[in-house]
């Protein structure tokens, strides 16, 4: 029997990075390191300036990223004093679209001097948001011209994606614009310093970027249409060599070898994003079973063998999470994030004590509360959109809604009512896919949430009507990205020849599943059914009360700044 | 100059009784006194046994009104040192419908001991809701024979009304039925135990049993229709006097006289109901101004020259307020009550510790918040039906919403959403009486909510675009009661003659009104026209999902409950 051999898998988070050892043979994940990002999200000024950055605005340090690699790789290494000659692949993982500008040689502009006083020189992190007007024009742009791709990302762009980016930086600072040699993934950038090579995934590239395997990027025509200074974006600023998922980048270079431990000519995996490469590490690797990222927000991921065109999704991408698959991508823009918003906003202290009491965070308190009463039971409907619709509706400017308030209703049922809400919301998602080709049979869960919360995990059963199953790993983007670590490295160096063959040794599910129960799904039938009524009443135009209250509040604040 | 005469007022509420000693020259409230009833809403035991009461009920006892009478005037006369001769006439006021069976000399069936462990034998308070059943069956048999009483009072009659309670007596308990001589409004009740003698006030007639000046009670036939027992109600049950406001019910008894400390012969004003004595209290004795009694649910009333019928209004009694009128009732089932409710159910302890710290409660520390933002500012938008609509829709099933949400919105937001949305609900009732013909040019406050906070008097005249004045009493309801006691005692004696000539007089506004700001107008007249949109949507039966709900949820705890 060969020796032991691990991979390294380094997820970029929001927040921080996160390394993490895993066993190749069983995808036991041995060690962890985390490096909290030493400047976080950069929202308010520049790092050690006073410029302050416009509402919207959200950066990174891309030197946060080295720092992870710096920090966390040797971490791992030394808890587990492995032979790092027994390391033979490393993978990672980023949030996307998370871009920067950079030289011809990877020089981050912000790194120069020169430039690193100008906010577009930094990182773009996925949550920058100040390129809605961008983002409406590369829509309107798409429309008026009749952009075949614009159907594959179901009729609209998000604020948050490259080329929304980019026009920013070209509007808003042609002198950047023109400065950087290239505009890159940080998830490409990060493999760039691991290998000294220059490679663009597919899966950003296809979900964030335009592009995909049959037509490429969208034609100069129409970039000249945005702004005839982009009209050559593609082959003046983009990297052309577009790598699949489950291929090499490169290897470690002495250089990288310096400062993570590793060895020189250890295997790196092609980039991958966060959510996607969760989908293997959830242990799918064919069609029918959809994988949910659930935490602040839900991510939804499918893959299907034929390509369909349906309402609303975040897009679709030929082999964007398994090669072979046309992979879909929907999502809920505020799950997590809505619960959060009620225990920061809407608890009165009687909760918050009897928690405290008890030892337990508010959350668990609320949800054993909230546990207690039968599905129906609360009288409450909402709308779960206080973050926004992304699928199916698409559409920021849609806000919350509570309806069956009575002088008697109390916070664990709202509580309820929320959970309740996030999971019509996934339903809608999942009948979308299934009732338009794209099956979805069985849901897989993994992230934050269905560690944290039980009731939330049956309730969805219930009201999907679909068994649910959870990853083992809790931290299965750094999974997912070793497993593609042992992917690059091949069967012959001790990994694997495909991910296909990965799987089923590395990725693992709980034994405890949850299982609809009928006479809960048949309640939640009815709620479903009421849901429904008002999601189209209020999500489609006929009443568009939500827009003009954000309009009116508009006014109002611009009245106010005004005086 | 004649001596300074004086009268008493004395209000009987919902949890204890007062009593107002007021100077009839200027209407000054020299001294106040009140009484926390021993027994206050009986709705759980009945008092001193294990007598467990069914949900809604709601009950009081008769010996509490008498207590009152005891502490309250005699606590007066002391504080104030007057010569209880010149004490010229006594008032009484209370909730409605409120009602009691007694024996023919007055006695209550509870106080006899053969019937004091009946629940049906003790006062049943405007607040017990058991009686829905009773009241279905009697708007159903109205309308069925077309009784043209029922566009009195909007096509529907309440659970809480005079013969609702009567017919859940004959329904539950025909040995309590067949041993009362009389079924009672307390407020007429206390009179008699003043005066010896039995009156019934025209006031609770007209708004709580169906009685009209014009065509006096409903028919034999219907009362045979809904239950053959029940034909002869009116004539067997109810005394036939119907006393006109403003009236003398009698003279305080030797008796009286003694547990009140009064002069024996001192007049006593024919009863009245809390609400619409504050009428004339709050200066209101024409047409064209609507008072509005605030607190923890509003009622409306204006008077006018004509009979109109309009929609889902409590009811209209000619001489029902003032004499001479047609007496116009609207409300709001919910004010104060759903501010309570979001304080106590919906508020995080960071506002709580805030409030502590600045010493002020916390209505007064969100009102403050709230009062920061610009009309429009919170994004939010209500329907304020957290305990049904009682005005114009007469629906209980429905619900609280509200929208708007997003990860933002904070407690002084909702809050501020809250009064709005109750601002809104006062302005459609107003619309509904001034473009109907009984004309609201102006808007006359009285009752806790004024006194309370501001913020919400401004944003009731932005809302409604019509001055809102406030009573200078801050009990107008005892203060009207001594006011008709001053007219039940006559000019001769040192009163009036009138009500009035008693108003000028007596009642007085405050200096301080709340004029509708331009600015502020233009963008309620925006979410207003939103309102009115949900409002006929939830309303109106184009989307049933309050009522749906209610359903559900009922099914769900009768599922649990059978469990």
């Amino acid at each position: 029997m060969s020796k032991r051999k691990y991979t390294i898998g380094v997820d970029f988070g929001t927040e921080s990075g996160r390394a993490v050892l895993v066993d190749v043979s069983n995808g036991k994940e041995i060690a962890t390191a985390v490096y909290p990002y030493k400047n976080r999200v950069i929202d308010e000024f520049l790092p050690g300036t006073k410029i302050r950055l416009e509402p919207d605005w959200a950066l990174q340090d891309p030197e946060d990223y080295i720092r992870t690699f710096r920090s966390t790789v040797p971490a791992v290494l030394k808890k587990t004093k492995i032979d790092p000659a027994d390391v033979i692949g490393v993978g990672i993982d980023f949030t996307a679209c998370t871009m920067l500008p950079v030289k011809a040689d990877g020089t981050p502009l912000c790194v120069i001097p020169e430039y690193r006083h100008h906010p577009h020189a930094w990182v773009k992190l996925w949550k920058h948001h100040a390129a809605q007007p961008e983002a409406d024009k590369i829509n309107a742009t798409a429309r008026q011209m009749g952009e075949k791709w614009l159907a594959r990302y179901g009729g609209k762009i998000s604020s948050e994606w490259f080329f929304s980016k980019t026009l920013q930086i070209l509007d808003e600072a042609p002198e950047i614009y023109n400065a950087a040699d290239r505009f890159i993934e940080a998830a490409d950038w990060v493999v760039w310093q691991l290998t000294g090579e220059e490679t663009r995934n597919a899966c950003t590239a296809g979900y964030k970027a335009l592009w995909s395997k049959r037509d490429g990027f969208p034609s100069n025509d129409y970039y000249a249409a945005l702004d005839p200074r982009l009209a050559n974006v593609v082959q003046e600023k983009l990297s052309q060599r577009i790598a699949p998922l489950g291929g090499r980048a490169g290897r470690i270079t002495s250089r990288a070898a310096h400062f993570t431990g590793l060895k020189p000519g250890t295997a790196v995996a092609v980039a991958n994003v966060d959510a996607h490469v969760s989908v293997p590490a959830a242990t799918v690797v064919e069609a029918g079973r959809m994988v949910m990222v659930m935490g602040t927000s839900i991510c939804h991921m499918v893959v299907g063998t034929n390509e369909r065109i349906i309402e609303g999704m975040c897009g679709y991408v030929e082999d964007g999470i398994i090669p072979g698959y046309f992979g879909y991508e929907a999502g809920q823009s505020g799950v997590g994030d809505i619960f959060a918003w009620f225990v920061d906003h809407a608890v009165p202290p009687e909760y918050h004590a009897a928690a405290k009491k008890r030892k337990i965070d508010l959350h668990k308190s609320l949800e054993l509360e909230a546990a207690k009463l039968k599905p129906g039971e609360s009288g409450l409907l909402a709308l779960d959109w206080w973050n926004g619709n992304r699928s199916t509706l698409v559409d920021v400017d849609l806000t919350g809604l509570l309806v069956g308030a009575t002088l008697a209703t109390k916070a664990p049922e709202i509580y309820r009512a929320l959970i309740e809400a996030t999971a019509f919301g996934t339903r809608v998602i999942v009948e979308a896919f299934d009732k338009n080709g794209v099956a979805v049979n069985e849901l897989v869960a993994c992230g934050g949430l269905p560690e944290k919360n039980k009731l939330l995990m049956q309730i969805y059963a219930d009201v999907t009507g679909r068994e649910i199953k959870v990853s083992s790993s809790t931290q299965t983007p750094a999974l997912g990205a070793a497993m593609y670590g042992a992917v690059a490295a091949g069967r012959a160096a001790g990994g694997y020849d495909s991910i296909f063959e990965a799987t089923p040794k590395m990725a693992r599910l709980k034994k405890q599943s949850f299982k609809p129960i009928a006479s809960n799904r048949q309640v939640y039938d009815q709620l479903y059914s009421e849901y429904l009524c008002l999601y189209n009443y209020f999500g489609r135009g006929e009443n568009n009360v939500m827009k003009t209250l954000k309009k009116i509040k508009a006014d109002a604040l611009h009245q106010a700044w005004g005086d």
